[in-house]
């Protein structure tokens, strides 16, 4: 992470859950002043308390002087903004956001503001809300600019650069691309994890429900991290990636029949190729 | 753990890899006399190096004045053991093993050695091989003992003071019974996970490709972990348990298909439920 402190400028983060609030910590720490606004004085408060921004408050009109404006909020807030918001953003501020779809973000905001640009940062844990936001969080992560035709090249390099000052590797990538690459890379595994948690508790033998829960260990529990995840971000990303995630998951009921028939049929060296296969690639998906 | 010194037994392990070689480190830092058999002269070298056992041979005689045998080879060598093995064993030893399947492996052992029980410490590493054995690998976890009618009641009790000793939580269940959920917890989960990265692998447009394994990142990792792990091992879980893991992949495949036909017909109430059930039932499954 870079030290420089860039005193001069202002950031406006709306939003001061995991994101928001990861954001307003990194952010302060290289240097930037940061304003946060949050919907309500009790949150206000707690993130006061963790000082998640410089400045924080419930009024729009902390985003006056922002020279940028992160819309840290979920998915169905970004998707049908509220007026009030758009009336506070100023004009010749920098917008970018951190939805984890961007086709239908992008649609909606490159009419509401001429200098919004799509953003997603890639990172997250399992925690959500006021207390969750974590200083390191994006650190040594993805940050991708979803930028199209009409976007403002002087806005897509500010936010290149807040992005590479808290230490994410930056990416550039269209709307749809994006939504694609994550509905295969994030939003799948998030439905493969559930059926799979959903499928250990349809057991209908109550010795062996009994006797799976005692010896579910850490493979378990790993392979199911993300498919016991909130409800809400799981619910949104597939509400609205629908067609792409559809696609991948007909792709890979393709594949996991394949597994089955060769496992049916006994082929035990060509399920050997494939694990050995499935060993060998992981690491290309480990860059981050 | 427990630190009363027992010096008057000797326990033998047959197999100094990830499982026997923490065996020996534990078994010694609790106080048994540990004798490691491995096959390889060269292997028996770097045992030595690492400390894995009291006295390490390739000789099957260091296992004659054990009063316990711990087979900790994999799956393929338990069910179709070498004579000179069998034939090393003391009689009036207690053995067991560490095959993460026990009906097939039950089934042979109980007829080549009157005082035999069978086991599955449930623990293990993406590390396998001479130098993976970690002292505190058995720590905090399940250790199964998988008796049938024909088990000898004091040799059972042997096992389960040695799982005790180790500091696992000792479980008891037939054979069959372990097999079914192991098929469901462990088994299932490595086609599931390794069918995502072949799914990932299998995208033909080179643009998404890239861009899937530029943003996959923790969610991604963990989801693949274990169908990115050790091919063998994954083989010997499918051929040896294939009827109880063909179930569950079908039972899998209606409940994946469940929430897909969810998502086509966008029933978001529907897919809010599921996805508050699977988050509201994972922690049953995080006893360990």
């Amino acid at each position: 992470m870079t030290q420089t402190l860039k005193p001069s400028k202002t950031i406006g983060i709306v939003g001061l859950g995991l994101i928001g609030g990861s954001l307003g910590l990194a952010l302060q720490k290289v240097g930037y002043n940061v304003h946060g606004l949050t919907h309500r004085s009790i949150t206000a408060a707690r993130a006061k308390k963790r000082g998640l921004a410089n400045l924080i408050s419930t009024n729009h009109e902390i985003l006056q002087n922002c020279s940028t404006v992160i819309l840290a909020l979920p998915l169905n807030q970004l998707l049908n903004p509220n007026q009030n918001l758009i009336d506070a953003l100023p004009i010749n501020a920098t917008i970018t956001d951190v939805g984890s779809v961007k086709e239908p973000i992008v649609k909606i905001w490159k009419n509401l503001h001429p200098k919004f640009v799509g953003s997603h940062p890639m990172a997250g844990t399992s925690q959500s809300g006021v207390e969750a936001g974590e200083v390191n969080l994006f650190n040594g992560k993805a940050w991708v600019t979803t930028p199209d035709s009409s976007t403002d090249i002087e806005a897509l390099q500010t936010v290149r650069e807040l992005a590479v000052d808290l230490g994410c590797h930056w990416i550039s990538a269209n709307p749809a691309d994006h939504d694609q690459a994550v509905a295969l890379i994030s939003h799948l595994p998030v439905l493969v994890s559930a059926a799979l948690l959903k499928t250990a508790d349809n057991e209908k033998s109550e010795s062996i429900s009994n006797l799976a829960r005692a010896l579910a260990s850490s493979g378990f529990a790993d392979t199911t991290r993300i498919g016991g995840g909130n409800a809400e971000l799981g619910l949104s990303m597939m509400a609205n990636n629908t067609e792409a995630i559809i696609y991948f998951l007909n792709s890979y009921q393709e594949t996991l029949k394949e597994f089955k028939d060769t496992i049916s049929s006994k082929d035990w060296n060509s399920l050997r190729n494939k694990l050995e296969k499935t060993h060998e690639i992981r690491p290309d998906f480990l860059n981050n």
